[in-house]
């Protein structure tokens, strides 16, 4: 974070709070979302995809290699299809260790601060294994589905029932 | 800003300092403007209207009118025609003496900034008058054409200089 932390003082007049400041831009442009999707090498037959992403348009984009920098985790990959440029992680020590604690200590002031509590509660019984139970499936999907709620959805608790009912 | 400076204490855990957050919001979601339209009873021909705004969806608006709250001016209204809330301030004095200083103090980390510093020039060029001469309207048309590069702009210097050939 040493990169980031050093443009706090780049200007005489400046008093910016990095990490402040990165939490506000995660209110605007950030997106917390889990993903669910059929896998059938795992006994549950789901997979649980967590992920913590932020975009710009191309020519903004130092923005995004800035966030990259602080984190000092995930990827930075430009999308063609739309001109922009792209942060995301989906590696759990990452979330758990690293982004999550930040958006503890510096919380979102919108209401999609409840997302990045689902994304915490939903990280951390991934740590215990509770993502490769049923139960513990289904109340991953609940947290989920209330996440993102403009966002396309492609399965739902039902689709994952369903499957536990063939297999049953 | 006393409302918002007390939810910097909202939680036993957080340390959001909000000034920064509120840059940070803003340099993802912010629109700094400077629109330019004919206005025949200015001796001038064309009137220069500065504007700081920023908008959100309207289930996430809580943040935009926390904002109102931090920089006490400009309003909140609703964008029925796309489900979202803005904040707005165009009032001049508004600009130099809140507004502007905030973003002085507390700058954007993107290019997004050199369109703060463009606005910051024009405000105070219209504090001193210079909005009113031909050559302080040419520099300022100028400066605000470099402004968004990707909205949609109505009038050109060409528009502005056509008029002046006009009355000569």
């Amino acid at each position: 974070m040493a990169n980031l932390q050093a443009a706090q003082d780049a200007g005489p007049r400046s008093s910016l709070h990095i990490p402040s400041y990165v939490s506000g831009y995660f209110d605007g442009e950030g997106c917390f979302s889990v993903a669910i999707g059929p896998r059938p090498t795992l006994e549950v037959g789901w997979e649980v995809r967590p992920s913590v992403s932020i975009s710009q348009n191309g020519d903004r984009a130092e923005v995004i290699e800035r966030i990259a920098e602080f984190f000092a985790c995930g990827s930075v990959r430009p999308d063609r299809s739309d001109r922009t440029v792209k942060w995301e992680t989906r590696r759990l020590l990452d979330l758990t260790d690293v982004v999550l604690p930040h958006f503890r200590r510096y919380p979102l002031l919108s209401g999609k601060q409840r997302d990045v509590q689902h994304l915490d509660t939903i990280c951390s019984m991934m740590l215990s294994r509770h993502h490769l139970t049923r139960g513990g499936l289904v109340k991953i999907m609940k947290m989920a589905e209330s996440m993102n709620p403009s966002g396309k959805r492609r399965y739902y608790i039902e689709d994952v029932e369903r499957t536990f009912e063939v297999k049953a």
